[in-house]
Formats: C-alpha cells, sequence, structure tokens
C-alpha cells in the first residue's frame, strides 16, 4: 500500500468549462506525461491534487463545494482536488509577472542583459503577490496533509511553486516533501542577476523540500552550483547531496516521458485518421519538415527559418520537393516579448516564402493555433522532426515525434534540450545558435539512407517506450522513502 | 636575476603616431596597470612585447625596421617589441568579429539569446582569421623565446591570444606559459552557446599554459567548472588544478590593481589642476555624482540613469542641487551593437533632463569623448562614485576614484564587478539589474554622515595603494616558478 500522495502544481490536470448556452460544467484533461503520471499516481495512492483554479468554470466549481475539495469520476478514473480561488490581481503578479516574466527568464537565459531585465519596485510587488500565492498553496497542502496522517508525501511541481517546500517545512517540519523542476535551471552567475531577496528565498524555499529532482544531469548541476554559494549550505557535488540547517537535501534526476500506450491510442483514432490523410494530400509529393512547439522564446522558430532557409539555398534541388511544416500554439500572450516574437516568426516566414517560394508551391507553411490532435497526425509523416530550442528543460516533442512518426523520420535536436542526455545518440545534433550547423543537419537529414534511417527511429521509440511516466513518478517516491529512512 | 621574459598582448604598451605635417613618429605610451605593471617588469627583466601594430604608425615602425623588433628609449623605460603587421581583413574577422564581437560577449553575457547570437558561415570564415592571428603570435614568440634561452617565462594576455598558449605548446613542448584573462568569464551554460568547434579550441587553447590567471574567484570557477565538462580533462575545484593529456594546469587569481604613485603624479600636474578648478566651477553648488567608462554594453549607463532619476523623484529635495557627471569615451564603434548603445544612453540622459530639468539646472550631463585626463581631474571632486556594470572583469575605475577623490566621496559598486571582492567592504553594493537597490544606495550616499564616509574613503585608497601592480605580475612570475618546480 502505498503512502497517502498530494501533488502541488499551478495547473491542475482537469479545467471545467460551461457547456455552450449555460450547460453543465465540464471537464477537461490536460495532456502530457505529467498529467498522466500523477493522474496514476493520485489514482493507486489515496490523496489529491492542489492547484491554483485556472479557468471561470474552475471558480465556479469551487465556489460551488463547501469544502474546497472537487471530487471528479471519469470512467476509471476518479480526481480529487482542491482549487484555489486566488484574487486576479494576486494571481497576475504571481503567475505572469514574477513566474513566466522573471523566473522563466533566468531560468532560460532569456534577458537581452544589455537592457533587461531592469528590476523596479513594480517587481518588488510582483514578489509579494508571489510569496503570498505559494503561501495559500503551503498552507492548503498542510490542511489536506493532516487529514491524510503523518506519512503523507508532498509533490511539488515546478518553478510557480519554489517558495512552498520551506513554507509546507515550517508549518508541518517532519513534511516529507519532493520539489520537481520542469524548467532548465540557469548557472549561478546568471541566476544572480535576480535581485538578491528574490534569489535566497527561492534558494532556501527549494532547500526546504527533502528531495529536489530536475530532467536532466546540467540542470541538477547549476542548482548545486548555485547552492554551493549560499552561506551555511555544504555541497557534496558528487553525491549530489546538500546540508543545510542541520538537514539534508538530496538533488536527483528524473527524466519524465510520454505516454506512449495512450499516445498511440489517440494516433489510431478515426478523427485524427482523417487529419492525417487530409495533411498528407496538402503534402502532396513533397518531403515534409516538421516543428510542433508552443510558442515560446525559447522554442528558437526564427533561427530554424533561417537555417532551413540556408539549408534550401545551399541544396536548390530540394526547391519545390520539401515543405516545412511549423505548428506553433500561441502562448503567454499575455507578456509583450511574446507577442513580438509572435510577429518575428510570422515576419521570418513571410520573408522565406517572398524570397524562395514559386508559383504554387511556398517552403513554409506556419499554423498559429492550439492543435494537439493536429500535431498528433502531423507526427506520422514528417521525413525530418526539427526540435531546436534554445535551452529546454526536457522537451515532449522529441519523444511524441518518434513514437508515431511511421516514415522512419529523422529527428534533428537540440543539444541543450534535456532530451538530449536519452535521445541524443539517435538524432542528429546541433547547436541552436549555430545557424551553420543547423543547415548541415537537414541536409544530412534530408540524404541519410534508409536503413540508417530505420535504426535510429527505431532506437528513439524504443528509448521513449522503455521510460513510462509512472517510473519518473515512481522513482521521486522512492526517493521520498529514502530519504525517510536516512532522517536521524 | 629574473628569467627572460616575453609578453603578448593584442595592443602593445605604446603606440606610434606620426607628428602634424610629416613630422616624426612619436610615441604615446597607454594608461592603465597592465601596461605599467609589465613594462616595469620588462623592464627589470631581459625581454619583450609581442603585439599587432594598431595604427598607421605601428605599421610604419615595423617597416623601417629589418629585425622586425622596435627598440624605443623613453626617459629611464627601454623598450623591446616586436608589433605584427597583420593584414587588414585578417585583422577585422580575429578582432572586431571573433575577439568583441563574439568571445566578449560570450564571457560578458551579453546576447538577447532569444535572436542573437546566430553564426553563420560567416563566423567560420572569422574564426578562420582568428585562428591565422593566434599562429602568427605563437609563431613570433617561439622564435623571440629561441633567442631568449631556454628559461624564458611567456606572458599571454586576455581572450584576443586563448589559442596562443596551446600553439606555442606544439612548438615549444617545455615552454613556460602563463595566459592572463582581464575579463569575466561565462559559466559553462552560457559558454557552451558558442559553436562546439570554438568552444572547444578555445578551451584547449587556454590549457596549452602552465597557468590560468583571473581577476577574481567567480571568473576562476566559471573556467574551472568548463574545464570539468571536456572529456579527458580532471578537475580538482578544491585545489584549482586541471590535468589534461599528463600535464597540469593551474588557476590562479590575482587581482590586477593601479599604479597610485603615477596617478597622483598625473592627478597634481598644472593641468589637470586647472581642468578641476573649471569642473569645480561648472559643478556650482551642486554635489556631484560621477561616472567614469568607456562607452561599453556591460557598463550599464541607461539603467545608472534609470536608477538616478528614481532617486531624484523620491528625493525632490536634491533637485537642483546635484548633478550627474557621466564621462563616456567612445568605444568599439565597429560594432552595431556600440552604436546603438551610445544613442540609447544619449536618449536617455536627454529624456531624464527633458522630464526633470529646470531653467539652468539639468540633472545629468554626458560629456563623449576619449578624456582620460578629465576623469582624472573630475575623480577629485566626487561626491559619489557610481560604478554599476552588468558584469566586469575588473574595473579600475573603482579603484581610480577613491585613489584621487579629495571629498570623501562614497563608492556605489555593483556585485557583478571583479573589483567588487576587494573592495566590497567599503563600498555600498548594488545589483546592477536592480533599479530600485541603485536608487537606494544613491540616497544613502548622499545622506550618508561624514565619519562614515571618511572611515570607508580611507579603506578604499589604503586597499588599492596596497596592491601595486608589480605585485600582480610578480605573483604571476611566481606562479611560473612554481609550476617549473612541479615539473616532472
Amino acid at each position: 500500500m502505498s503512502p497517502p500522495l498530494i501533488v502541488a502544481s499551478n495547473r491542475g490536470p482537469l479545467t471545467f468549462e460551461r457547456a455552450p448556452r449555460g450547460g453543465k460544467l465540464l471537464a477537461r484533461r490536460g495532456s502530457g506525461g505529467l498529467v498522466t503520471a500523477l493522474s496514476s499516481a493520485l489514482i493507486e495512492a489515496e490523496g489529491m491534487w492542489v492547484a491554483a483554479a485556472m479557468s471561470e468554470g474552475d471558480r465556479e466549481k469551487v465556489a460551488a463545494s463547501t469544502s474546497g475539495r472537487i471530487d471528479h469520476v471519469e470512467g476509471d478514473a476518479r480526481y480529487h482536488l482542491r482549487y484555489l480561488d486566488i484574487p486576479p490581481d494576486l494571481f497576475d503578479g504571481f503567475y505572469n509577472r514574477i513566474s513566466n516574466g522573471v523566473l522563466w527568464f533566468a531560468h532560460h537565459y532569456l534577458w537581452d542583459t544589455v537592457t533587461s531585465p531592469s528590476f523596479g519596485p513594480d517587481v518588488e510587488e510582483s514578489w509579494d503577490a508571489y510569496v503570498d500565492v505559494n503561501q495559500r498553496f503551503a498552507k492548503a497542502l498542510a490542511e489536506e496533509g493532516e487529514k491524510l496522517g503523518g506519512d503523507t508525501a508532498f509533490l511539488v511541481q515546478d518553478y510557480h511553486l519554489s517558495l512552498v517546500p520551506r513554507m509546507l517545512r515550517d508549518l508541518v517540519p517532519d513534511a516529507l516533501i519532493a520539489h520537481f523542476s520542469h524548467t532548465s535551471i540557469a548557472g549561478p552567475t546568471y541566476f544572480r542577476m535576480l535581485p538578491a531577496r528574490i534569489h535566497d528565498q527561492v534558494m532556501r524555499g527549494l532547500l526546504g523540500a527533502d528531495v529536489l529532482g530536475f530532467h536532466a544531469p546540467a540542470w541538477a548541476e547549476n542548482f548545486l552550483l548555485s547552492a554551493r554559494q549560499l552561506p551555511g549550505a555544504r555541497v557534496d557535488l558528487a553525491r549530489s547531496r546538500i546540508v543545510t540547517e542541520g538537514r539534508e537535501v538530496t538533488v536527483r534526476i528524473h527524466p519524465i516521458s510520454v505516454d506512449g500506450r495512450a499516445m498511440r491510442e489517440v494516433a489510431a483514432t478515426p478523427r485524427v485518421r482523417s487529419l492525417r490523410h487530409a495533411l498528407n494530400r496538402w503534402r502532396d509529393n513533397n518531403r515534409l519538415i516538421l516543428r510542433v512547439d508552443r510558442l515560446e522564446l525559447t522554442k528558437n522558430v526564427v533561427r530554424g527559418f533561417q537555417a532551413y532557409e540556408l539549408f534550401l539555398r545551399r541544396n536548390p534541388s530540394w526547391l519545390g520537393r520539401v515543405r516545412f511544416l511549423a505548428l506553433l500554439s500561441p502562448s503567454r500572450m499575455e507578456l509583450p516579448e511574446y507577442r513580438e516574437y509572435t510577429e518575428a516568426c510570422l515576419g521570418e516566414a513571410r520573408r522565406v516564402n517572398d524570397a524562395l517560394g514559386r508559383e504554387g508551391w511556398s517552403p513554409i507553411e506556419l499554423r498559429l493555433k492550439d492543435d494537439y490532435i493536429g500535431a498528433i497526425a502531423a507526427y506520422g509523416l514528417y521525413a525530418v522532426l526539427f526540435v531546436n530550442p534554445v535551452i529546454d528543460g526536457m522537451n515532449l516533442v522529441a519523444m511524441e515525434g518518434p513514437l508515431l512518426n511511421r516514415r522512419r523520420g529523422v529527428l534533428v535536436l537540440s543539444r541543450k534540450a534535456g532530451a538530449y542526455g536519452r535521445l541524443g545518440r539517435y538524432a542528429l545534433p546541433v547547436n541552436p545558435f549555430d545557424v551553420d550547423e543547423m543547415a548541415d543537419a537537414l541536409e544530412q537529414a534530408m540524404a541519410m539512407p534508409v536503413d540508417e534511417r530505420t535504426r535510429r527511429s527505431r532506437g528513439l521509440s524504443r528509448l521513449v517506450l522503455a521510460n513510462p511516466p509512472a517510473r519518473w513518478v515512481g522513482g521521486q517516491l522512492e526517493d521520498l522513502e529514502r530519504a525517510k529512512r536516512r532522517r536521524p
């Protein structure tokens, strides 16, 4: 029997939305390995999921409940949720300004340091909102943990909740707490660009956990190096352990993966099949280079188009015989940087199309919409999957694609993605800042002989299937068990 | 008797310029601790300085010499120089494109990663020029070393010549080689944004030395962390040693300083005295906040003006009673980023002056010219010296100011300057990205009681005087001695 389990994340596994014309509140399940893995774990163990109410429907659902808890049954799955109804102003400071506007930028090296960041009084104010929301989470976790009993394991997710481990520790000193970072982690020199107060509180906040999890060795290492500079912290780099305030904190690497079985089921549905056929007709006789991304500053769409242009100019025989399909879902449009970047991507695609397009053929097709099912369909058809983020905590596209591709497609993969550590040996590696190298990789991918492509694509899907999401959660629970046994 | 010594740096200690109307070639000596320290060392030891010919006059001087050597006597000082006449195209690739356009940006975290850098075929080509020029330096060093004898010590300077240690090692396997980095050093995650070939060659190039010197512990640490990721290199972080290819490389910290005696002599000359009087009249009854900088992307001029504006808005009683004098010397105007930044600085000063200026008083005076003597004069008069780089290998302004100031002025100093490690305890520290904190520091500096100011300003000049430039060279020569004794 597993111990009771409480998961905390900013976004919960279900979003509630009112059906048209004042109908019922319908639940939509989030996609991705995280939700799958943690939902399954929660179904096995007694427990619940604490998250922020994100939609109007979420808020209605919270308001309709007396205990603040939402119980939802769907097929075999039962969800026990507690969604926190956070005032919009506070949520804006916590989520848009600090989480996505400051911490995300720091961990992904996104600042143009000559002019940004510039921390003024407004950031101080937003930081107070971040602290407040983290405190609300910690309080809710402590309350729910008390109901479930003393050996509850807390799994706190991601950079939105970096203060929760320490706050929860203060409320429940002997709690078993794991925190998992789904992002890349900046090295100490860069991370110290944050105001000292924010930097120190984030570091101390995380160090309230028993175990800190990361997707890749490079991110774990960067965290350890930052911890090394904290007064009073003793860091053992070789054993990935930190001793601070008389407690031991373990740093562990657990690369997440995707739910291969579930994805293949989706890919086999009539809806996806018909989308795939339509796309195949659209493709015509062209080979397909595919990218699928949230339209995110880190995803490197513009340099990707430039590399593709360079590839075409160097290999004009491919003109009219290849198309680059970019499926981009809009993201974080509250932040001006993201609106500008969207324009830059659209502009670059237009420029390349104007420069190299012909009657009846244009080199790039950019589709700007949130279209998960469309991506699943497109994965089946690519000759080359182009995944070139400037930096990425993990990157699931690099796993989803090879799992569903039916044409022995080649994966071109950035060395800066966490996924590179697992998949690199079967991919063509690129430095995402090196347009020259990316153009070469596209050329090499398009020219690769079929047995080589077969070997690589089989290797990739084998690696993905060998690491089901349950293993990711299981590893974390084992870490907590070990941490518990090591306690004095 | 010291061993023979050969210094290599991109820019030599003397620049030759033709006097007006076709007169004689006159030598102008560079300022700064580096030239002072190394010149003195070269006067004591037999030896020479190898550098690139930078001016037309330098090239004429080289052409007039049969041996390629230039011997120059000035007062007590004799200079033995060898200036390499490098074709302009090659020099452009080596100096503007790679050294200043790529390596400088990498080590100072200057890229706006969403769009820059973007390495294309042009960078590959410029890299070949960088390799070529480094090879010319290595060859000249080997030749001159052969003339001087086997125990010659080579002191190779800075990021322009990062391949020289390895190339020289290949030519003279048992040479005693030290390399000193005068810049900050980026952490491994950031430094690996470089194309793999460039990254690896720079690292391997430096590791050809026996000793690698840095100004501050943070830069040494970042280098060691990068070395740790090189296949085949064994790094001992605690002892700052690297074993690679069966050789041992020691990493050492030697903070450079300024030549206090020489600077005080300059400050006492009639010319500086009259400039100081003129500036004092201009200042009128205003307190003076001073900054002195090369107009360099890292110097953080724009955020500095914003912090000053915030300070004035929070403390309106200072309106009309304080002036911010910014002495900025134009720099690297071949690079578009520097031209744009110059415009941004001018624009920001104008904006603040328009917003807060009054009849007969404007808050900021920006003087854009190369005016070392003017800076020496201004140092005497400041109430606050504002040194807020976003990152800086060392920063000598933070030393020159306190040495020459006569008003118990306060130093506001960025935690990101190498100088902070030595001077921090007597300065008001700021995070250069935190406009809020910088405004607070200015307020605190302006309000500081006189005994506190006295204590701090005395502490600062004492620290500067305690570390004369000769010590910086001496330390490096001792390192080389030790390295020699440790050899099998």
